[in-house]
């Protein structure tokens, strides 16, 4: 390695001063000379002793040929199914009409999810009055919650007449609502505990004060105007138990976070240009990730059918990584829609000043990382309401890790499985996938730098979601249609 | 706009500073009141107002996309076409051996190059001596040089038995022969001129030296010092017409440049294990870019001819795009090749240690750098044997410009429509449509900063040349093969 990395050395070069003095002068002489030579001693920007490394020219190129690949998958599409964008499919698909009837199961559904959050918000204020035990009430909304969580699993399974979209939009609901319930009950949990246990101070201060006569009239006057202010501000603040009302429960329902708090910080006015910005995005965005559902990604996926069940590896990989850039994309759009746009225009008429819905997670070096950011308000009920309170209620760290790891995964499956009523555990296998990947992405920053580890994140991103979809289409065209299409396509 | 980059105001918070303390402090007691409250105002990351701008991480994401989609054509293609890599029609393409016979017309060709070479050295030599005149001995070398360059036009178009790659050799030698020849007739001409002038020189101060004795002898003396300092120096380099042997000129065509001067900068030694990577890289890239030419290339060029002829713009555009990608690799890889790995190997061989083959073309930001910096050896040849003679002569720079570009038009003309027997004038369009090229890139330099000149100069580079490619193509088969053929493929 030594010999190549020292560079070029010139003729005498290597004697003493005398030598490079001569060359020196040589230089000078040659430079004088009538045949006006150009050529010095230097290397190729390419060989690795120019030390030269600006490349930032190739940043451009790989975005440049990406763009041009696109173009041309966009022009190849076109030529090979024409136009597959169909709006008036759009209606149906989104209003979860199809042609078996006229019935709304799910909108039935959505409007049915209002029972148990009165229920809930019944109980919590006989709790706060004390009408009924603590053990009682506590029994209750672990009831109600349960009810709420797999009453649609019952119903989208033995009722006909779901959509797809429907069902999914059912599913995604009920899941945010338990989540918010959840924070809610466990919020005024907190908020109750303290309301007791200050009674108790109280007393006991109470029963304090009377033995213990003040010694120091000066700082107690002191603590007393300190004591004062705080209870001022605190006048300003909603307190326990006067946010259990439907009003203070609705905006914590429709506000873009799964936490609840008593006094949500708020923004003074809604930005209207930024609203009609956030608007136009959710409108265009949906329009756009409809257009790629039916133009690349439904061909390529029914196109995946019989490779997937020939266990063709080249033909099943080329569909895969075919259908792996427009899902991707599509997932792009949609983390954008719902995260940026969705959430912020939510908060923006609600007044929410709370917009940390994700964090830079197309910087992270690891899996890990990449769960931590990409989904905040996920991710933050999770801490407050799942792994601290485990912590806290003497479990391992560890244990409260996985605890969170598996209600993570039980939910991807319930709004994945649900829908599609094809109960394999092909998004619990993805989740669980995200352990040994995670060590991987982790192995692969430390040994190659941070640079390895993001790339490792991307890659399962863009390929591990497609391979998911094709098992899922796999299965439900199997289950649901059976062999005989899959021999029927065959023959074609 | 100043509606929405305020970001977001929080209520009071535009009151005086007594309601930025209520506000501290409301801040402080919210901390630590019992329901846990996480919110705080934020911006989402991708708001214009949160000031983030770390997107690196799409950097990985564009390479892995681009990775992710070239395995997939790869794939596509194996399924398509099967191997098409066949290395026993290599060797028939690199001998230029064909089914016609056993005639091999283009090493006839290249051996006879030698005749042009000597006869160039002796007209030199009768020069430098004085048996010929300097206007009959200027004759000999045009006239030698204007048959050097369209002898290979006239065999080639003339006689049968030429591959195309043996006339692409061909041309390009005789083409490089041509500029070196010239460099090294117009250096020696500068020799001339200075022994010439210095003569009358020596002469004049030997006639100056008899009428004004010296005045200061001890500055004489000094001045004779370092004059000998000089010229003990210049014994150390070659002196014009010592310069005018066999070994010198072949040192000289063989040496990775086109500019001729008496004493080349040399390296001390040759560095073996650079030596055999640059072997390897020339090796293993010739088969990478064969591979490439008949796994991708030629199908896609086979596929375009129909398009191209029926003016069907979305189906040839995707022709276009599609071979666009795999045209450009191959590109970039005949670039690494032939100037870092090649050149560098002969330098490295011939102790040759100018090495500077090539700029950062990669960086440039408009199509003139681009021009200037991706083939230097022809950019130095033009500057200091085209341009600047054009100059000294009193001719204007644009006008010394513009024959710089034309001659660089026929050059490129004269290496593809020899060897392709098709007298179009693509290749010539294609250096024309550098001009408003230039022109675009320098508007868009101005206007959208240096990232979108870049990217003018990459789209140009990675479609500009199929094109051409295919409008050759296309001319190549109706003119050898007819219409008849076209019609042929127009029923399948």
């Amino acid at each position: 390695m030594s010999g190549e990395q020292e560079g070029i050395r010139y003729r005498r070069a290597q004697s003493v001063t005398r030598a490079e003095e001569i060359q020196a002068v040589k230089q000078k002489v040659r430079k004088s000379q009538p045949d006006k030579p150009i050529h010095k001693p230097r290397d190729s920007l390419l060989s690795w002793n120019s030390g030269f490394e600006n490349f930032t020219g190739f940043v451009n190129w790989a975005f440049l040929l990406l763009s041009i690949g696109g173009l041309r998958l966009l022009l190849e599409n076109f030529i090979k199914y024409g136009i597959r964008v169909d709006p008036v499919q759009w209606f149906y698909i989104l209003t979860g009409q199809d042609e078996q009837g006229t019935e709304h199961p799910s909108i039935v559904l959505i409007l049915y999810s209002v029972v148990p959050i009165i229920f809930c918000l019944l109980t919590e204020k006989a709790l706060a009055v004390e009408i009924i035990s603590r053990r009682m009430g506590m029994m209750m909304h672990v009831v109600n919650l349960l009810v709420l969580i797999f009453l649609p699993m019952v119903v989208i399974h033995y009722k006909d007449g779901f959509s797809l979209v429907g069902a999914s939009t059912v599913t995604t609901l009920y899941s945010v609502l338990f989540l918010k319930l959840w924070s809610y009950v466990q919020v005024n949990l907190w908020c109750r505990n303290a309301r007791q246990s200050s009674n108790n101070k109280s007393l006991r201060r109470q029963s304090l004060s009377y033995n213990n006569l003040p010694k120091d009239e000066d700082s107690n006057k002191n603590h007393k105007d300190s004591k004062d202010d705080l209870s001022n501000t605190e006048r300003l603040l909603v307190q326990y138990p006067d946010n259990l009302n439907l009003r203070d429960l609705f905006y914590f329902l429709c506000a873009p976070t799964l936490c609840y708090e008593l006094n949500f910080p708020r923004t003074e006015r809604i930005r209207k240009r930024f609203l009609l910005k956030r608007i136009f995005e959710v409108l265009a965005g949906i329009q756009l990730i409809l257009c790629i559902f039916q133009q690349y990604m439904i061909p390529s996926v029914k196109n995946s059918l019989i490779p997937f069940s020939n266990m063709d590896v080249a033909l099943a990989s080329e569909r895969l990584l075919k259908l792996a850039i427009p899902n991707h994309l599509a997932w792009l759009c949609m983390f954008y829609i719902l995260f940026n746009s969705w959430l912020n225009l939510l908060g923006e008429i609600l007044h929410f000043a709370d917009r940390n819905f994700y964090g830079d997670w197309w910087n992270a070096n690891n899996i890990d990382t990449f769960w931590r950011t990409w989904n905040l308000p996920v991710h933050r009920w999770a801490l407050r309401h799942l792994y601290f309170p485990l912590v806290e209620l003497g479990y391992g760290k560890q244990v409260a890790g996985i605890t969170v790891f598996f209600i993570s995964a039980f939910f991807h499956e319930y709004m994945v499985s649900v829908p599609l009523k094809t109960y394999k555990i092909w998004a619990f296998m993805g989740m669980m996938g995200q352990i040994p990947l995670s060590n991987i992405s982790k192995f692969m920053e430390r040994s190659y730098g941070a640079r390895m580890g993001n790339i490792v994140v991307w890659a399962s991103l863009i390929i591990g979601q497609p391979l998911c979809i094709m098992m899922y289409y796999h299965d439900y065209v199997i289950t649901h249609y059976g062999q005989s299409l899959l021999e029927d396509y065959g023959h074609v």
